[in-house]
C-alpha cells in the first residue's frame, strides 16, 4: 500500500497554507509524481489561480476557469451540478468554500488536451479532503470540465441530528424489534436527554427527561435502540423540513430539495440508513409530507390510538404518533408494537378515489399516482378503484381553515406564554404562524370546531370501510432554493398540500404513506387513508401492493 | 441549478439495481445525456462490468479493469491510494464495499483514447454518493486510470465517538473556554451518561453517572461544552488506538496509519475539527503517542496536579489527567483552568537532551526533532541545548520493566474482578495484557516499586529545574496494516515508544508535546519533560518555540 508523500510544490503567492520543511522548491517536480507540472505548460497555475480564487471566493475567476458549456460538472456530498450555470449558481449562493490547504497533488496526463489532478486538502478547521479535477484545455487555456470535491465530514449532521450514540439509548428487553434503530423526534421526552423541539431558545431552558414518552419506551421495550434525538421543523410547526438555526436535513433521494417536516430529521435519519425507524409526529402532515418527498414507507395512526404521553404538544386534537422506514416490512412491525391489538386483517377493502383530490397534486405527482393505481387494479389485492366524492372546493378550503384555526388555537395555547416570552428567538415563519394563531378568537374557535365536526363526518363517509386514496403531497420536494425564496407558487404548492393533508387529520383517520416515484425519477406518495382503528390491517394492506417504489 | 435526471440506460444482467419506471430501453441515450455510451465504443460495458466485479467482489476482475502501474489512483475518504499494486492490496482485504446501485451516470469523452463517467449511487443501506471514474483505453480496454469514492457518511463515526451532540453537555457558566468543545475520552464519568471505557460488556451494565468528574465540570464550568464521549482503547490499556470492538479512530494527517492511543478518539476528533479539545489521560504516553501520531499539541500533567476524581482509573500511581489541542493557544487555555494557579512564568529554563534518548527513535523521527532543536537554539527564547545524561540502557528497560508491572498490578488491583469474569469479552491484546497483569506477584511488585524510587529521582535529577526533550514517540505512526499484523519490528517500535514515554510517566512530571513533522511530512512530535509542578510554565514556553508544525 503507498499513499500520497510528496508535499506539493509551494503554493503560489496569495494561496493559502504555510510552506513546511521538506516542500520542494517551486517548479522543481515532486520525488516520485509521474507527471511532473512542468511537463503540462499552465496546466499547474490554472490549478493554483483556481485555488486562490476559491479561497477569496473570487466568482468570476472561477467562472472562468470552469469550461463552459452544459457538459460541465461539480459534485460534492449535497449531489451532482451539471453545466456550467447550475455550478455558478451554486457557488454564488454558498458564500465561499472552507479554509484549506493543499497538501499534496497528483497530476496526469490524458492525452495533449486533457489532464486531472487530484489534490489532498487539510482543512484549516481539521480533517481532511480529496478533490479530483478533469482539466480541457480550450483554446490554449485550461478550464475544468469535471471537480468532485470531498471533505471529511463534521461529528455528525446537526441538520439531521441534534445528539446521537451508538446506541443513545440501549433497549430495555429483547423483542420482535432486535437490531432496529429508531430517530427519536426531538419533541419526545426520552430519560436522561433534553426535549429541542427545534428551538436553541427552549433546548437552552431545557433540563434532562427523567422519564421516557410511552412510544419510545414502547419500542426500547420490543429490542430497538434509541440512535438520537432529530431534527424537528421548530415545534413542528411547519411541513417544509427547512429549520433556520439547524439548517434543513439533506434529502438523499432528491438532492437540493427540501426533507419535508416537520419530522425532517427523523425521515432523513432512515432516508440516509443512520437509523432504521424514523420516530415523528403527524399533526397535519408531518409524517406523510417528508415520507412523500424521500421515498419512505410512512404512517400516521388513528388519532388517540398511540400515547402522546411525553411528548411537546403541538395541536392536541390532532397530533398522532407516526414513523417512517425504508420497508413496509419495518413499518409494519413498528405498528405490532405501538398500536392495539388487532384482529388479522380481512379481505382487502376497496380503494376509493376523490377524482378532484387528484387535481390539487402536481401534473407529475399525479401521473405517478395514476401509474400505480393502473397498476394495483391491474395485479394486485385491490381490484377495481371506485370513484368517490365530490369535496366541494369551497367546503374543502373552509374545512381547511377550520383546521388551522383550531391548530393555532390549541398551539397557542401549549406555547402562547413561551411565545410571548422568547418569540423574537423564532424563525420568521414560525414566529409568524404563531402571531396567527394568536389572533384567532375564542368564536373564530368556535366556528372552525363545528366546521371541522362537519368536516371530520364528511370524509369518514368518504372512507366508510374502504381506504381513500390521497396524494401525501401536492407535489415533489421544492428545490431548497426556491423554498427559501418562498413566493407565490411554492405558497399555492404549500395550500394544496395542506388541503390534502388536513383530510386526515380533521377525520383523525390513519393514513399510510406508499412512495411512488415521477418520471424524472423524483420521489412522491400517495397516502392510503383508512377507517378509524384499522391502522394494522392498513400496514399489511400497504405492504402487499405491487410495484411499490424500490 | 439543475441536477441529474435522466435514469441510466438499464443495468446489466448481473448487475444490481432495480429497473424502475423511467428507465430508457437499453441502448437508447437517455435524454440529456451529453455524451451517449453508444458513442465511445465498449466503455458502458466495462464500466458495467466493473460494478458488477465491485458487487461481487471479483477481486481478478477489479484488478484487470485498473490500469497496470504506478499512475494508478483510487481516492475515498480513508485517503488516496496510488498505484496498481496499493489499490489491488487495499481491495484485497476491506471485504467487499457496501451494495448500492447506480441511479445516474454522466458521461464525456476525453479525447479518443480517455473518457470521464461520473455515477451517481445510492446505498441499499440509505444514502447516496458518488463516483467519478477517468477511464483510459489501453490496447482496445478500457480501464479505470483514476477513480474517487465518495459515499454518505454513517450518522458519525462510532470509531471516534459513542456519543455525539450539539453539545452532549452545555456549559455551566460563561469562562475562558467559552465556545470550545470538548472531546471527552470514555473514561471520565459525565452525569446522564454511561462509561464505556472502550469496552462494549463494560458499557452494557454501566448505569448513567449522576456527577461529572472533576476535570470535566471544571472545563464546563469555564465556558466549555461536551461534544461528545470519545472512543479510547479498551480500558486505556495499549498506546495504539485500535480498538477491535469500534475500529480504530482515523488519523488525518497520517491516512492508513494507526491513531495512537489510548486517548485515541479525543485526539481523532481534534485532528478532524469535531472538537477543539481532546480530554484524555495519560498513564504511559497515552495523550503523548496520540498527539504525535497526529500532529496535535498536547499535555501530561504533573502526577496529581489535576483532579482524577470521576476517572475510572489505570494505574493510580502513574494516572494522570491530560488534553490535546490543535493549537498551543487552546492548550494553555485549558491549562488555566485545570491546572494550580501558578505564578508567571519565570525566564525560559534550560533544553537538555539525552542523546541516547534520540538513538531510541527511528531516523526520520530524530532528524525531525534534531532540526526543531536546531530552530530552537538557533531563534527563540530556548538558548543552547545542554547535553544531558546519559542513562544506563540497562537500567532503563528495568525500569520500564518495573513501570509495567507497577501498572500491572494497579490495573489488576482496578479491574481484575471485572476481568475474571468477562476477559472472554476482551481484544486479545488488553487481555494478555490483564493475563500477565494477574501474573505479577507482590514480591514482583516490591522490587519494582524500589526500582521505580530509583527512576523518579534519576530522571528528576534529569530534568533539574530545566526541560528535558524526550521524543515522545519512537516513530511515526505505523501503517494499520503493519500495526495488525504484528510481528517483531512492530513490537520493538512499541518498546522503543515504551521505553521514551514511560521515564514522565516513572517521575511523575509534565510533559507537553509539540508536534513535529518528518521531511516525508508525518506527524511526530518531542516532549518538554519539566518539573513537578512546571506544567503552567511549560504551556507557555511550548508555545513560544518557533517553527512547529504547521
Amino acid at each position: 500500500m503507498s499513499a500520497v508523500h510528496p508535499r506539493p510544490a509551494a503554493q503560489e503567492a496569495g494561496a493559502p497554507g504555510t510552506p513546511t520543511p521538506g516542500t520542494p522548491t517551486p517548479g522543481t517536480p515532486a520525488p516520485g509524481t509521474p507527471t511532473p507540472s512542468t511537463a503540462i505548460p499552465g496546466l499547474m497555475e490554472a490549478f493554483w489561480e483556481y485555488e486562490r480564487a476559491l479561497m477569496e471566493n473570487d466568482l468570476p475567476a472561477m467562472d472562468a476557469l470552469f469550461a463552459p458549456g452544459s457538459d460541465t460538472m461539480r459534485g460534492d456530498s449535497s449531489g451532482l451540478l451539471v453545466g456550467h450555470e447550475a455550478i455558478s449558481g451554486f457557488r454564488g449562493t454558498r458564500g465561499g468554500a472552507p479554509k484549506r490547504r493543499i497538501v499534496a497533488t497528483e497530476v496526469r496526463a490524458l492525452g495533449p488536451e486533457h489532464a486531472v489532478v487530484v489534490a489532498v486538502t487539510e482543512l484549516l478547521s481539521g480533517g481532511r479532503g480529496q478533490q479530483t479535477q478533469v482539466w480541457v484545455r480550450n483554446g490554449g487555456t485550461w478550464q475544468v470540465a469535471v471537480a468532485h470535491v470531498a471533505v471529511s465530514p463534521p461529528a455528525f449532521d446537526r441538520r439531521v441530528w441534534r445528539v446521537v450514540g451508538d446506541p443513545l439509548v440501549p433497549p430495555a428487553a429483547p423483542g420482535i424489534l432486535d437490531g432496529e434503530t429508531v430517530a427519536v423526534k426531538d419533541l419526545y421526552a426520552v430519560a436522561g436527554q433534553r426535549v429541542g423541539a427545534g428551538s436553541p431558545a427552549h433546548l437552552a431552558q431545557a433540563v434532562p427527561e427523567t422519564t421516557t414518552a410511552a412510544a419510545v419506551a414502547a419500542l426500547l421495550g420490543a429490542g430497538a435502540s434509541v440512535k438520537g434525538m432529530a431534527a424537528t421543523d421548530e415545534f413542528a410547526y411547519s411541513l417544509a423540513g427547512t429549520n433556520t438555526h439547524y439548517g434543513t436535513p439533506p434529502n438523499p433521494k432528491a438532492p437540493f430539495r427540501i426533507s419535508g417536516g416537520s419530522s425532517s430529521g427523523s425521515a432523513s435519519a432512515v432516508s440516509l440508513g443512520h437509523a432504521s425507524i424514523g420516530l415523528g409526529t403527524d399533526t397535519g402532515g408531518s409524517v406523510r409530507v417528508p415520507s412523500a418527498y424521500q421515498g419512505l414507507w410512512g404512517i400516521r395512526t388513528t388519532h388517540g390510538a398511540v400515547s402522546t404521553e411525553g411528548l411537546v404538544p403541538l395541536a392536541p386534537s390532532f397530533d398522532t404518533v407516526g414513523w417512517m422506514a425504508r420497508t413496509p416490512e419495518v413499518l409494519e412491525a413498528v405498528g405490532r408494537v405501538l398500536l392495539p391489538a388487532a384482529a388479522p386483517a380481512a379481505a382487502f377493502p376497496g380503494l376509493r378515489l376523490v377524482p378532484g383530490l387528484l387535481d390539487l397534486a402536481d401534473g407529475d405527482v399525479a401521473a405517478a399516482i395514476r401509474a400505480a393505481l393502473d397498476r394495483w387494479e391491474a395485479d394486485g389485492p385491490a381490484g377495481r378503484i371506485e370513484p368517490a366524492g365530490p369535496i366541494d372546493p369551497d367546503r374543502h378550503r373552509a374545512w381547511l381553515k377550520a383546521f388551522q384555526a383550531i391548530q393555532g388555537r390549541e398551539a397557542w395555547a401549549a406555547h402562547g406564554e413561551w411565545v410571548g416570552r422568547h418569540g423574537d428567538r423564532l424563525a420568521p415563519d414560525v414566529a409568524g404562524r404563531f402571531r396567527l394563531a394568536a389572533a384567532c378568537t375564542a368564536e373564530q374557535e368556535a366556528a372552525a370546531r363545528q366546521l371541522a365536526a362537519e368536516a371530520r363526518a364528511a370524509v369518514r363517509a368518504l372512507v366508510g370501510d374502504g381506504i381513500l386514496v390521497v396524494p401525501s403531497a401536492a407535489s415533489v420536494a421544492p428545490l431548497a432554493r426556491d423554498s427559501a425564496a418562498g413566493g407565490e407558487a411554492i405558497e399555492r404548492q404549500r395550500q394544496r398540500t395542506l388541503l390534502l393533508t388536513c383530510l386526515a387529520g380533521l377525520a383523525g383517520l390513519p393514513a399510510v404513506n406508499v412512495p411512488l416515484e415521477t418520471a424524472e425519477g423524483l420521489p412522491c406518495g400517495v397516502s392510503l387513508v383508512g377507517a378509524a382503528g384499522s391502522d394494522t390491517a392498513l400496514l399489511a394492506w400497504a405492504g402487499r401492493l405491487p410495484g411499490a417504489a424500490p
